[in-house]
């Protein structure tokens, strides 16, 4: 049977639940699972998954009109209430590199078995060494380099590219440049990215070189939404890996990057799957 | 605000979300946080926090008439569905112990500073090496001893000393006695043991010895009620710690027993705050 | 500089490393990097990573000459003691699948980057569904099907492939087939293995549906050499993941994909640079 | 049988393995354990575990003469190599407190049932809050209030009382004053902080509210030695708890309590069993 997704966000009020249900109920709709938060600040997230009820004996089953339900819903519910029902199921991507592949081929091998709830479009680099890497796969590689190029010269080059496919996300899977806020402003809340520290620790370059002199006993990394200020958009998941004093810096790196591949992994089935809500530069997950 | 909590267990149908939350809004009560599951084999589990909403100008906030609730939301839902408003916010225990007091310690220290959410009534031991302890917090320690009984004559000792306090819980903090299916009968689903090892694996006596012979590079403890049948009762909550070859089985009991601690004060927090049922043999944690 | 490395193994007594360090010293090399240990029944591990030392002003560095230094080294130590100077740096394997391709795929990223220390001679399969996959990366496919074929003959014509190849490990990622002790016999400790619990929870088929059917909160995957006991050899490495009620034992098992690739991937590691020693089924990390 | 321990920190050179056990061998002593460690910068770590070995027939066992042991070490050993041979094996110590009671609870248990590796002479606090608890163990109790006094004279009035005492270690079991420069001064090395984040994450006051306002997906907690900068001593040990969406600062506190009070007593073993060296600001944990 088809599984539906409502997704609801907007300022919590008494009876919204008791709203957004009765118009499932009166149109024979199964709540299969339904997950709610407020905000301390009082604003209401809610992501209901439902099936069209079996049909009373004599009676057909209604097909789900998504128009009508959403109409009702508006209805019944204030102003000010966002509402989505049955978000694209795939999310078309395109996927940033720089040099490093481990990201990046994780998120082939699990695209090519259908794991990755999303299409990937092309592979974009300031590069060209993943370039094989990509070409196994057979998926568009652009080599954008960004030598004798200002950044914004570099970034316009680079949107040209993105507008022949028009990605609903953009993954930067060790993709080593800043990106501006012109370009992040075009991306808002669509641009995931994973960042090799637990943070908010060593934001910035070279993290597992700043782990190894502070002598941290944990590693980690962190998959966020990338917003204006680098390294501080909201968070979306992170996990952690125990070092010792006998590890380097570059021992750090080889072992954080299986922590890396997971976590980006972990985090992109969240958003594709319409999972992750954002407020106050923190993500809920429902 | 007075925060008040709703549980409610029973055949899964369509409308029922819709019909609580239709109660409760026309009593003006605001839900703070709703938490559901629907069990594949379709139960329903829902646990949902409230309180007064606050009254519109010129009207009075109602207060809170809890039969009137339950009696309402009864009429509206159909037989079978079991419904709890407001269980005792604060339980009443007995601590079971053997001769470690680890456990034990950790759970005095908690009660001491009022953040077990329960009250220690009494500790009940088969041996009095750890009435030192209790002493010290000035709880009732009461020494049955198993020797020179069968093991009915000792469990029938226990009960005597249980009938004085009638605690809603009985914690097994490493007490070291097998119960017999009668005693267990009388406090079904109300018995939280903690094991020393990751069940299901080392079920049975002396598990870190078992797992030293095996050479697990994680070891674990478990708290589950318990049933019948020696630790397959429900898990409430299981943890792990890593060790290597260099530990030896004595090791591993140490170190295992910072674990054991930790796992049964978070199962207790959970089960004392009403957010463990029980289906299938296994716990839902809403 | 070179590293070289040196393995001893054998019965413990007083002045062994004094022994062996004597004739490092002597020929003027240099320890970067010692582990011993010694088990509670008494046999003695050592692993040295050493490089030449610089010459003194004047003289000339020697050069390593290994034979020499493993006479000297077997003049001084007792009967009895097995020593290996440099083992072979990048060992040659064979990888074993069925047809799931998650552990496969990161061991084929993995070597394709050169990141595996050690050789992917070709992959063996009941089954053609991952050829296309390995098919990417250029790597022999051999679909040896068990179909109507008793296990012996499916065996020997597995033999007949390996005959080609002469592999030094036999790596099982995800192999659903159990080996018999002749086939195992002729690659003694020389099969990794991956199974999809936290051993010894869940030995043999669908540990995930077992996992589900307990209700345990954490699952895991261990890394194992294969011995003739199913899922009873030494354990190299384990690791885990929490779960809880929502999860099917569908759910679990994605996730615990996870896990698996990871976990086997730093095995493999730890085996492939000769970290790990084996005594009394279990496994000695240096 | 007795066992004993040397320490040794020096510069780096060939031959101080060979040299050490060259010692330890000719007088008939029998390594139990020996842990090394080469920093990048040529520093050279070495704890060694040692009992008097069995006389051969006919021949008496040697007592160990310690002296003379250090003695024959230095004449072998460069100048610049510093030895111990078995520190004070239990410590004996200062606690310090503000007004939380899980740390300082967790220490008073461990050392009730002599798990601590080290004699709690006293506690002290700037607020007389955990007085009650600290009398239930026996242990005198300092309240040393802070109101009134300028830094230098509140630390005036603590040196007094730890004179009494004479200390090895000072632990800060969650004591909220910073110290002076001067007063870490007199205790180099020898006084461990409990800090409430994931450092160099969240340095300084609220941490946990600092956490929430981020939106981590992880908290964490660090004990490392203090030295004149806050929160930047060397780390001895770090463990870390997951956390969601749901839980506020407040919530983020109390499980961090748990993380805390482990972290701390893990440290503590280390730390009492003389396995830290420090150096670079990092810890060397043999």
């Amino acid at each position: 049977m088809t599984k539906h997704i409502l997704l609801m966000d907007g300022p919590d009020m008494p009876g919204l639940i008791y709203h957004v249900t009765g118009v499932l109920f009166r149109h024979n709709l199964n709540i299969i699972r339904n997950d709610e938060y407020v905000s301390p600040d009082g604003q209401f997230f809610m992501r209901t998954e439902f099936e069209v009820g079996s049909a009373p004996a004599g009676a057909e089953a209604d097909d789900l009109n998504p128009q009508q339900i959403l109409n009702e819903l508006r209805e019944t519910l204030p102003e000010g209430v966002k509402l989505r029902l049955n978000p694209k199921a795939k999310k078309n991507i395109v996927v940033f590199v720089t040099k490093e592949h481990h990201c990046l081929g994780e998120l082939l091998i699990r695209y090519s078995f259908d794991e990755l709830d999303a299409d990937i479009l092309a592979v974009v680099s300031n590069y060209n060494t993943l370039q094989p890497l990509v070409s196994r796969f057979g998926i568009p590689f652009h080599y954008v380099s960004h030598e004798n190029r200002s950044r914004e010269e570099h970034e316009a080059a680079i949107l040209r590219t993105l507008a022949i496919y028009q990605p609903d996300y953009l993954v930067l899977a060790k993709y080593m440049r800043v990106l501006t806020p012109d370009f992040v402003g075009y991306y808002n809340n669509r641009i995931v990215n994973i960042h090799h520290s637990f943070l908010p620790a060593f934001i910035g370059a070279s993290p597992y070189r700043q782990a190894y002199e502070r002598g941290v006993k944990i590693i980690g990394a962190t998959a966020h939404f990338v917003n204006n200020n680098l390294d501080e958009g909201p968070i979306i998941a992170q996990n952690v890996q125990e070092v010792d004093h006998r590890h380097t810096a570059t021992d750090m790196a080889t072992m954080g990057r299986d922590v890396e591949k997971i976590v980006l992994s972990q985090a992109l089935k969240l958003v594709f799957n319409d999972r992750v809500f954002i407020h106050q530069n923190r993500t809920i997950i429902l």
